[in-house]
């Protein structure tokens, strides 16, 4: 078992093996619910500026009354510093426009003048109106702004997608999809009935997808879903704050059902054309990772079956919808997740960049586009998390990746021509990056640690100087004044007596020897998350903070089946989700009885969505391990899940019935014991409100006594001003039953 | 302050002013929830056989396995015993038949042969059929049955209405209404879409409705209600027990909105004509109070506003729906409730009975049928609650009144000629009557008082020969064996300083002196209703018994508002429900407040509906007062309840805002400070969930903390067996919070 500790606090103190004891000032006070919760009319966020490149040698700063900016020199010095623009000048040069005014420029972005090579534009977005203010040319000083092209919002439009090379925008108004050009003319591409979508995001965000438009490198060619729910279940969501409570219906595929049919379409803006995809028949099958040719004249996607175990990435042109070409094929009998599309090799149109989790991490692959592999460009027990983008100057791409330790993300570029790997920035904490606008050879490193809320700095993406920062700010600790808790983080074997599973410890500040402490686990443990990170204070979250600070221990694992720890930690939940997670969570509670200062008769377990399902899963599983339980928005019967998701992992219940039953908590009621608060949100169209009344049917048909809340109005958790008395309510119900 | 003490056992204990210790075996145990709440698994009901007429000498006994026979002589006294009819023997008969065979006797009814006067039949239903087995010749002994005529319940049928005397059948089939003729014709009589709905309850069951096929006297025609609701809002509950969570919609027309549009059919069965009352637009009326004419050439009905003020008593031609008469008006400030059909005279064809509470009670009003008030039969500060039917010997009405008491029933005769009037039966207690089926001239008393769980005697309705009975059954104490509380009733001044209100105190059998309890109150509060009495036990619930036995002190009091008080004690809630109910539970928390042996810290209460809101109320109001409530259904918002009941109350939204803002708890959310339960059944469909859901968003709103549960699949309150689970829910709630 290892261990590391950390404070949240600047002041650095040791952890000790048993107890920890404080040296602070007795004046310090504890934090309250509303500094440390999102939506605390208090709440205490890491400060700091927000960063944008303009170009490769211009950075600026966004705040809401001015854009500064900063030049670097080649030696990565600051060599100016100028106002690029002010919140009243940019309203004085809209006002002369007759354009509405603007209340921040926090949000301002930097584009390039296609017209003009080079030439750096602001686009201000009015809430009105979309407005391009010209900026410098490259690399002469900035000059006084003007207003070189604005098109307003469409009245109704969402999902709205503008192309910065060709200005058009691409929308929704209700269920169709619209394009706006860039000269103001206003085209209709589908006029769909209802429980038809278009240029939407499809398969419920699974795969990678979040988006339901595709702009085609040149801006002149829209790619974009449709999606045909006509053929499923509705389910009936209300809304109660109707003059008489309304129906809000959801389309809703659960598990083994019939699902929904995406179909791809191509538009042309110049030519007025529209083309789909000749995909063949739809059913049972996804489309995702949508990647254009560099030339336009293609459209990559991957292909993935119901059963989600064999993936084909296909290319289709453009101009005709014809499948050209069938590059590449995975299969794998659990399943496949492709979750990011192809990446063209910006100085090679032949050649892209392809993930896959085949060598069970995700990694890169060069594939030339005859489907030919060129070169695997990572490999090892971590995975790469995210392309950033490519060096030009050094043809390298940019990653973040797990190298230095699965609770962080580094950077890396990785030459494209033999694989050469070198970090760029510190090995130490977390780190974000954003790349310069130009070649690529600078980045914003935007990174925390267990002590540094954060630090944003630029760096050379060049081999050897990645290690050389400017550094733009350091955040300062947002509890400073305040007694916070003791976080230590460490490792445990998992059920499997072999896997290591890491954990984070939040203790109160002040513990006195030989008392024994209340416990409280925090979980997840479902696929795509992971709550032990090295980011600022180990990932710890504001209510566990609150919670030791009310001299709870608060202890988070991340069991087998969660993120970032390669495939085989991920899959051996298959078929059964749930179950071997809890068992991995039984260790993490045992580990917690065994420590000399927790009270082993005081476990208590919350969690949300995944977790609460775990949360209701260990209640009922084991008994006599957990005293108290609060269950948000659980998953209570996967039958009642969605097919992308749920399938992957579970089969349907026609191929697995014996896996639903083991894993349907409903079946499960009458072993209830201890206190099981559930919460669910009346609108939540992600896990719907079934599984938790279904459940409590289930307790009242067992003789079981679980308790129940539900928030109004709130979809897949409780966010904004209502938080706050979210955790003020799961709060209350540990204090009064643990 | 009056005060009356009885104990529930058959011991009867003196009631002590402040204080009670009973002297009872330190062995009897308490009772459990099951033992005392209908749905437990060992629930102790009152036992008892069940009674029925057979004309004016005999009565049957029914039970499962047989039909015992009584026949009276001219003194009261049974003067022969027999075995009309055994099960074995009864499905004998049918097997011969080839009908199916019954399960038990215990709803077997006696009905009269039209074609053989006098001859006696009895009605059994097999479930699959309806079948008359042929009894004994009037004045001769019970002989062996023989089927005489049977039918087979039409597939899918509901709402079945029978007449013995044309033995045609009027029963509906999803919203259609249909007729099956005595000769098994079928016939259906309307067509209509969804959203109209025929041969139903209209107008949701208010002004005394409860069904929607009305035959004629002779049985040949048959008047019905149609409702169109199609202009109605829909409510969508939600059924989660199905696949995926499936929508129940219903017509649910909310206080101030578009409310229903009720016609009224006649259709004669004989010529097959089918005709529409001409009532006129029907938009905003209710007709209620249906009655046909003894020789079935007109049909009688109340017409009553939107408004409520205003009723007028329309005959109608059968013939042709043409409007021949309007015999009679009321109009009050406040509203008027018409309740009862007006009632012909059986020997008079000319004249009828209207009840009216237009003096303040509701009285009886002898009228001919030109419309013209013969004479008040009855007048005084109480109320006839029902007419049981007449007595055509002594050519008097039975009725049960107030006018021992408003916490009885007791039965009278009242002599049409002039109103002279005599009991039937004891003065003590309260009463049930049912006629004997020839001339009236006996009656089944079926009596309970304080310490009497249930006695049925056989009384003739002659003058004078009231108090002569003969006693069939009496039960005895259902919690025999058990140590149960101690009931006390008395009267306390209400708000206003000058009504008397009844309450009913539980307390812990053995109480020790000195000793402080906590106190629950039990309400309900609202109009139509009654909690304290004088049946068995005062009307005390099996929970309250069961809290008494767990320590706590139970209180209930009928508030200004309830039934049995007359118009002026209801009204005075008029246009802001809830306020003046509120202010006399107030009275009667300081007196539980003032008694030695109650925790005045510790005043909880709990109801359910109207109760709900007194419940809710009450702890927003009086924040200070009430520590604990548990309220089941509420309502929140009178503009989320419906048209019929609510206007009648409050007017509409649009014409009593203040009223309606005065009365949304919604508004008072941020007073909360106790703890408070609110509990609501997600299908609702007379305080639809909307209630309870709008409340807990205004709560989180306020930064308020009630909590909820809801119940799956119940309706307006939790029957069956989950009445034990919810019972448990409340039980444990106070036990933690108060």
């Amino acid at each position: 078992m290892r261990r590391y500790a950390c404070r949240g606090a600047a002041l650095a103190v040791a952890a000790l093996m048993g107890w920890t004891m404080t040296t602070m000032a007795q004046t310090e006070r504890k934090p309250t619910l509303e500094e440390l919760i999102p939506g605390g009319t208090d709440y205490r966020r890491v400060a700091g500026s927000s960063y944008v490149w303009a170009g490769d040698d211009i950075c600026l700063e966004r705040e809401a009354g001015c854009l500064k900016g900063m030049r670097l020199n080649g030696h990565m010095k600051v060599a100016e510093q100028f106002t690029a623009l002010t919140l009243d000048e940019a309203n004085l040069l809209l006002k002369q426009q007759g354009l509405s005014p603007m209340k921040s420029l926090l949000r301002a972005e930097v584009t390039a003048d296609p017209a003009d090579e080079g030439r750096l534009l602001l686009l201000l977005d009015t809430g009105r109106e979309r407005v391009l203010v010209g900026g410098p040319q490259k690399g002469e000083p900035w000059t006084e702004g003007e207003v070189v092209w604005s098109q307003p919002h469409p009245q109704g439009a969402a999902h709205e997608e503008w192309n910065e090379r060709s200005r058009h925008l691409a929308y929704t108004r209700d269920n169709n999809l619209w394009v706006l050009t860039a000269e103001g003319r206003e085209v209709q591409l589908t006029d769909e009935p209802a429980g038809v979508v278009c240029g939407q995001s499809v398969h419920r965000n699974e795969f990678g997808i979040s988006k339901g438009t595709f702009w085609s490198p040149d801006g002149e060619q829209l790619a974009y879903y449709r999606m045909d729910e006509r053929m499923v279940t509705t389910y009936p969501l209300v809304d109660i704050t109707a003059r008489t409570g309304e129906l809000d219906e959801v389309r809703y595929p659960m598990a083994g059902m019939t699902s929904h049919q995406v179909m791809v379409g191509i538009y042309d803006v110049r030519s007025g054309r529209n083309v789909w995809l000749q995909t063949g028949d739809p059913t049972d099958r996804y489309f995702t990772n949508l990647a254009w040719a560099p030339d336009g004249e293609s459209l990559y996607l991957m292909e993935l079956n119901r059963d989600q175990n064999h993936a084909v990435l296909c290319r289709y042109s453009a101009a005709d919808g014809r499948l050209m070409q069938r590059l590449y094929e995975e299969q794998r009998p659990t399943y496949v997740e492709p979750q990011q599309p192809i990446c063209f090799v910006p100085w090679d149109k032949e050649q892209f960049i392809l993930q896959s989790e085949r060598d069970g991490w995700n990694h890169l692959y060069l594939y030339d586009t005859q489907g030919r592999l060129i070169r695997q460009l990572t490999s090892g027990p971590w995975m790469v998390q995210q392309i950033v983008g490519f060096d030009q100057r050094t043809r390298s791409v940019i990653v973040t990746t797990t190298e230095v330790s699965p609770l962080q993300s580094n950077i890396s570029a990785i030459r494209l021509k033999d694989g050469r790997r070198w970090r760029i920035g510190s090995d130490e904490g977390t780190h974000r990056a954003r790349l310069s606008g130009g070649k690529g050879i600078r980045l914003l490193d935007e990174a925390s640690a267990p002590e540094l809320p954060r630090r944003v700095s630029i760096r050379s993406t060049a081999p050897g100087e990645g290690g050389k920062e400017c550094v733009l700010m350091t955040a300062s600790d947002p509890y400073e004044g305040l007694e916070m808790p003791v976080i230590e983080t460490g490792t445990l074997k998992a059920a499997d007596g072999v896997t290591d599973l890491h954990y984070r410890l939040v203790k109160p500040a002040r513990m006195e020897q030989g008392k024994k402490y209340p416990a409280i686990i925090y979980v997840y443990g479902g696929p795509h998350a992971q709550l032990v990170t090295n980011g600022f204070m180990h990932g710890v979250r504001g209510w566990d903070l609150y919670m030791a600070s009310k001299g709870y221990v608060l202890f988070t694992l991340d069991n087998r089946g969660s993120s970032n720890r390669g495939k085989v930690f991920e899959e051996c939940t298959f078929r059964h989700l749930g179950v071997e997670e809890c068992k991995d969570q039984v260790k993490g509670a045992e580990w917690l009885k065994s420590l000399p200062y927790v009270d082993g008769d005081r476990i208590g377990v919350h969690g949300w969505s995944f977790g609460g399902h775990m949360t209701t899963a260990l209640m009922l599983r084991y008994p006599d391990l957990f005293k108290v339980g609060v269950a948000g928005g659980p998953v209570i019967d996967w039958r009642y899940y969605e097919v992308m998701y749920g399938e992957r992992y579970m089969d349907t219940p026609q191929t697995n019935p014996d896996g639903y039953r083991e894993c349907d908590l409903k079946n499960l009621a009458g072993q209830l014991k201890g206190r099981l608060l559930l919460i669910h949100d009346d609108h939540d169209d992600t896990c719907v409100p079934q599984h938790t009344l279904s459940f409590i049917k289930a307790c009242v048909d067992a003789r079981t006594y679980p308790d129940l809340f539900i928030y109004p109005t709130h979809k897949h958790n409780v966010a904004g001003r209502d938080r706050v008395h979210l955790h003020e309510k799961i709060t209350s119900y540990f204090e009064e039953h643990l």
